[in-house]
């Protein structure tokens, strides 16, 4: 059955990846068909399906990551995810479906740091040949001004 | 014998009924004689007893969440918690006693995020009916300037 | 085998040390001999060795903890660390490596709190008479501004 531990060690992965400059691993955490969203707390409860982020599959995780460093957005900021521990509200042998709560700090070029994104993360996950995924991540912010920012990936 | 995981999930269950504005579910992670405070370090170590918030039954806790609702004073903000992992410093197959460092985000209507409050823990858990509860949580927080902004739970 | 939950534990009681203004207690999670650094990312991964705060001994470590004592800068603020889930790169039953995040909140006097310092741990572990402990600690921060600040250890 697909633990706790095994979420948090994910989680600990996927920040690493981002936070470290190592972003073309990040699509490498889901699955192929993928749905993977920033919303807001608001548009979350309104139905608003798309929020300013989107993705339905991997490619497009690893498109977005071109954008960014062809861009080179990215080098003005970096992110560092705390997470919290998972609250799993649905488990077996090959999927799993979780809350997670998440801080992010941003700091800027000039070395200025502030709470950027506060939030939960609504997953589901898969295990694939022994490996877990995501097959849905919904990163659903406490505040709507975030989205405005929002260059790199929650 | 209570351990981390259970109490760390125990903990990402109680900061999610507060932070998903379920704020309702929070006195049912109490027993129903119980002493929740929330105060400053500095009065902590002064031996002050009270604090700005104080309950020492279940039905205060109740109380107080209706209060809130009908003042629509939550409505202003929302809270993020992240808590760390436990220390635990006593534990039985009943009972535990542990101390966790807590975070908190306060996320305006305006989407204005800052560090409301920081602090420590001091639980003691009670197993009753297999069900893990509170039957004291003093959070002491590290500032003292957080008290006259309360309003959600800690 | 040295575990996620072993190191976890012990990050916790590492904070819950410097938090408390317990710093007596700090050099007690090192080996006699070891290696603690504070630098930045980008001196980090510029290969420069130092950082501003560096220490090879135990000793160097509680000589820093009385200055600290004696100067009383500690005093005008606290610390409150949040230390995520540790990523082990490497483990075996007396020694284990592993990369964990930190955000640590600074509480000033005044009561003002902000977002101090973010990073990543980048450890070494050593199990000697059953104890874990450091042998070498670096604290890369993301931010390069944080360095003239510092003063309790990280």
């Amino acid at each position: 059955m697909i633990d706790l531990l095994q979420i948090a060690v994910f989680n600990a992965a996927y920040a690493d990846a981002i936070d470290s400059d190592d972003l073309e691993r990040w699509p490498s955490f889901f699955t192929a068909e993928c749905n993977y969203r920033v919303t807001s707390i608001e548009n979350y409860r309104a139905g608003l399906a798309a929020g300013l982020v989107w993705a339905d599959t991997r490619d497009m995780l690893t498109d977005r990551v071109s954008a960014l460093r062809e861009a080179n957005i990215y080098e003005r900021h970096t992110y560092r995810h705390l997470i919290g521990i998972p609250l799993i509200t649905e488990a077996s042998d090959s999927t799993a479906q979780a809350r997670t709560p998440f801080m992010v700090a941003r700091i800027m070029h000039t070395g200025e740091t502030d709470v950027f994104a506060t939030g939960v993360y609504l997953d589901r996950f898969i295990r694939q040949d022994g490996q877990l995924l995501l097959s849905e991540r919904i990163a659903v912010c406490d505040s709507s001004v975030v989205d405005t920012l929002l260059a790199l990936p929650l």
